[in-house]
């Protein structure tokens, strides 16, 4: 085997996303960089490509050019797939070119603006055999994957109510001004037609979804939109019920002064419970209806098998934001490799394009909710 | 003067909330105990108060003995104000009977069944100018009092966002066996439409209600009653909206298996927010769009004056519980005695009936909203 | 049987313990306070006593006047115990009056400035067969008390190492200024020699000795005294050994700049550990060798039964300070009252004279290796 | 410019070390691994070699054989620095050896066995010009960073206490069974004359250093080793004196039963103190004598400059031991690039070969004082 060669659409110079997604995927040897479309013009493009020590010949002008001369080098030098960092309306072409050129994918969320580009790419999909990894990185955590295997395993009885919010600060104090330094997160032509829905309500919907593996049937939400003009969510409470029966609450904010990035999850069964903060991540706490509390820790005592092998550090060594970023891509590459080597890789842990698409109906449910002044949605 | 005379209705031995009220009002030597109709029989009441060290001939039968006979007594013995902590059902009756007799009143919540009930209480508060407290306990916490002096002091701005909840697991494991503990608590006949609405999030509401001075216009409630046969709910999350444009979501349940006693709020406003914690009742946290987050605590720095006045003991040294009830009892018998001694106490810091009615008003619109699938009902 | 009567020695307006030891006596109803030598004078001790709602006879000029005059008085009317709360060269002679006065003794820490005085009330107590607690309020935590609990009954294994520390700030900012709020903390004439040793250093070790049952054998002490004339110690780390081999540090502070009152303690056995704080007193944290980190609550799952018992309240509402003060005058009470009837009480549970003596020989014995440049001293 | 090439000695397959430096190095794309001497025979050293797709000539068998090797290769190809990371016995020769062929050299702690041999690099250093960085790992943390900043810039006051613990307890269980898994580390011929001192107290002693920048002065220890036939010491609690007189005390474990790695310090000021704990990485806790308690994270509010650049990722997303771990690198890379460029860069922020001389000199004097009955030992 060798390392898996990356190509790269968005994430240049002045952009969080490249930084994070480079680091996540060179930290365990397996993927390299090996070009990219990082820019909207060429110059830029390269002056990204320098500073990664990128030959210049590699960094291209649009996710077409690198695409399709990307398809013309040999099998051996070529990118194996391509990762896509773009705001979100520029998710769903280069995601469905790559795939139409049978390179794999590795995509931010949201997935698309629309369901029917989501069908579009999940289709592709099937009909290809390709990977595609979308990049719900908090999934990726060791204690999300401890919380999951302790509700999968039943070690929480019948799952009866959920409680999961998703709370940032950061439009809170001007919300003009601060909408102006991430302009396409405030316009819905490249956001879609949710806000915080799009950008932090999605991941609070898949992390319902990775750790209980219970659907959400219906909502009920009632949207904010704080700020002088403001046309998109940033703000919102919903209502949702499972198809089990259970019950459920999210809270998202953007613009909840003074929190930073408060995700965190609650789930309650008939014989217990857990809580997980995104903030403080590497502790799961369970809390027991005849036993005292326990804190798991990623290597510690009694943590799944298959859930510490997530981990990368001793017990008591904190791992964090980009660690779990990094199991998306770990695990991607990894069953890539095995594709590659003709092996199978039972059930790779990593989230989908499926679970794109229901990231996608989640944010117009939502929206249609609100619309109808918090009147119950189907999923 | 002279400490205040308490009449004990409820309470007997067995009762949780006996010891509570007796060791509140007991903690300030303000008040005295010196009579009681404890239990529902004669024996039991005289066995209640001879565990309390009370002569035999002031523990009654029952409240209306117990009224009429200290009505009968020289001023100099009878006792000043009556204290109401018998289930439900059995608010009312007393109260109203003890303020027809000139005798002020500390009654437990939820304050009565029915809206009617309630509205007749106020307008004999309001007719006798007797006192009325109600005991939400909550709000005599040294943290809440912090808590809504910043937010009623302009600390956080407007305040636009709020959330709480109050979850309980003592319903979780066996919710038929446990409704067998506290039977009239599951019984409708005794506790009332609501049941976790009526036992818990009363408080939650008026935590809402006292910190943020803005009153709740509509709700939003889907319910849950879990458990064979169960007739009351005992989960529910709730959207709200505020008169001043701000939204918030409630969630409380007591089947939230492994929680004791989890009551939490969290108020945002434009410059910043708290957060604090029943179970984590002595700190404080506010978190600032320009600055680092901050914890408070009692007796520590930049506390406001009338709420360092709240605390009993220095800085470092836990309050809890039963000082935040007592609380309600100390500044109840302040007033009350400034009252008797003809002086007048601006403000004085307790709930009222006026409390008591909006929190039999939240019941009953969570429960028309849940009947209407989460209909807004107005409150 | 009826309440107790008590005797106030010291507590007049202004300190900061009388109203502590009249709020933890008052709250579980088993003791009343009759009398009292509030303070230096009969004019203030007076006002006092009327703020107390007592009759002005009964308000002394001095504990003299007081445990004679009540001596006189009827058995049915005269006080049955003298709790003594003067500063600490006062605790000595009123203490040992009352003793040979056939009245029972609670006495503040530390008990006397010197270990002869405390030997004298040793065997006073023994001689008269009169009953002595002594408040090291701390030891009345229930957590506390778990703490012991698991320790004794084998659940940590063989005990290896101690840590505890005391930490307070209040004479961080201004040694010589605060200083002369309380005087007498830094007059050794007044205080005895040792000055944070004695304040908070006794509280400190009595914490490990009434967890662990392991006799401190020797110590080795670096104090420090900061601020401008400072006489008496106000911080100091201290190394040491345990009768059974094991090994502790202690590091006690009152110029700590920040600290409120951060009493903590961690002990560490073959099989696992415990770790309280008493900022954070209704949680004990226990960590395992071989199981997840456990969280005890005071009413939790597990708790062992007769720790339950020390707890007011029931499981998630936090008890504080006044609660473990009171538990020491719960116990205290309990157990004069069944020797009042003539009942065995085995083994009550309060620090009594013993826990004195030992208080002073840790202060003197940290005081010599301290003078030793950090010898060790055997104790 | 280009990536910088690293030659890397240990690290073969089942060291846990060995995957740390990689994933560190690996992070920000400024270092490729191109070489390595990873274990003790050719055949493992090459199946490391493998696994990380590195051609085979360039897996040695030898430190020796890499350094010469690698000598003889044209300089756009070998590797521009060496990473020692083997048992402790076997850090001096390969990083001598590298130094003497002109390798800069990465080195992990404690550096060398002895003082001598700690001073022979140092010299080695000084002499060559070359860079070598010290892997006192915690100092790369974000809120050590901030720590340090606070410090150094008087915002504590003047420093008067420090307190700082590292307990483990994987030593705890079965010490004879679990130092068969290390057994270099329970050698003295492979450790050196400290087991914990070296292994963990030399990283408390240079946080203490790196955060304060004062000397400490002359320390009192008192060691233990628990477990049959133990030569080494896996526990020890340290009084310590600072050139400013400050006085602190640390304590240390590897039996310290359920603790994972707890390394944690507090730094005490005339105007305040901060806290900080591994386990918990991304918040910096200052306590101050005039203001509420304050929680700094490593992108919040009020950071220093310099310090934010330390974090790679935006507030709210944890960071932790590899990130700290790559700041070593990342510092330690930028800083050699910049030689290579014939650039300046002011004050590299990583650790060097003189924080290793006073590393080794810091494990002799604590073995010399506890010989010596904890007597006070210079440093």
């Amino acid at each position: 085997m060798r390392k898996l060669r990356m190509g790269m659409v968005g994430g240049g110079i002045g952009s969080f996303m490249g930084g994070v997604h480079r680091k996540a995927s060179a930290m365990d040897g397996m993927v390299e960089l090996v070009c990219g479309a990082f820019s909207s013009t060429l110059e830029k493009s390269r002056e990204t490509g320098k500073s990664l020590f990128l030959p210049e010949e590699r960094c291209y002008e649009s996710f077409r050019e690198m695409i399709e001369r990307e398809s013309e080098l040999p099998e051996g030098e070529r990118m194996d797939f391509v990762s896509v960092l773009t705001p979100n309306h520029l998710h769903f072409e280069p995601a469905k070119m790559a795939l139409e050129h049978g390179f794999h994918v590795v995509c931010d969320k949201p997935m698309t603006l629309t369901v029917a580009e989501g069908e579009t790419l999940q289709k592709l999909v099937k009909e290809t055999g390709l990977l595609f990894a979308l990049t719900h990185n908090y999934t990726g955590n060791v204690m999300v994957k401890q919380a999951r295997a302790m509700v999968r395993n039943g070690d929480l009885g019948e799952i009866r109510k959920v409680q999961v919010h998703y709370l940032q600060g950061w439009m809170a104090a001007e919300p003009d001004e601060q909408a102006a330094i991430k302009p396409w997160r405030a316009d819905p032509s490249k956001s879609g037609v949710g806000g915080s829905l799009a950008d932090i309500g999605t991941h609070a919907e898949n992390l319902v979804s990775y750790i209980t593996g219970i659907k959400i049937t219906e909502m009920a939400a009632d949207l904010g939109r704080i700020g002088q003009g403001r046309v998109l969510d940033n703000d919102g409470n919903i209502l949702f019920r499972m198809e089990n029966g259970a019950k459920g609450c999210m809270s998202m904010s953007q613009i909840a002064a003074g929190e930073e990035n408060d995700l965190a999850i609650r789930v309650y069964g008939s014989k217990g419970s857990i809580q997980w903060k995104q903030e403080d991540s590497t502790r799961l706490y369970a809390k027991w209806v005849d036993r005292p509390e326990q804190t798991f820790t990623p290597d510690g005592n009694d943590i799944y098998d298959q859930v510490r092998a997530a981990s990368r550090v001793p017990k008591g060594h904190p791992e964090g934001y980009l660690e779990a970023f990094a199991n998306i891509y770990r695990n991607f590459a990894a069953h890539l490799m095995a594709v590659m080597e003709g092996k199978e890789l039972p059930d790779p842990d990593y989230p989908t394009v499926n679970d794109g698409v229901q990231g996608v109906r989640f944010i117009y449910a939502a929206v249609e909710s609100d619309k109808k002044n918090s009147a119950w949605v189907s999923l």
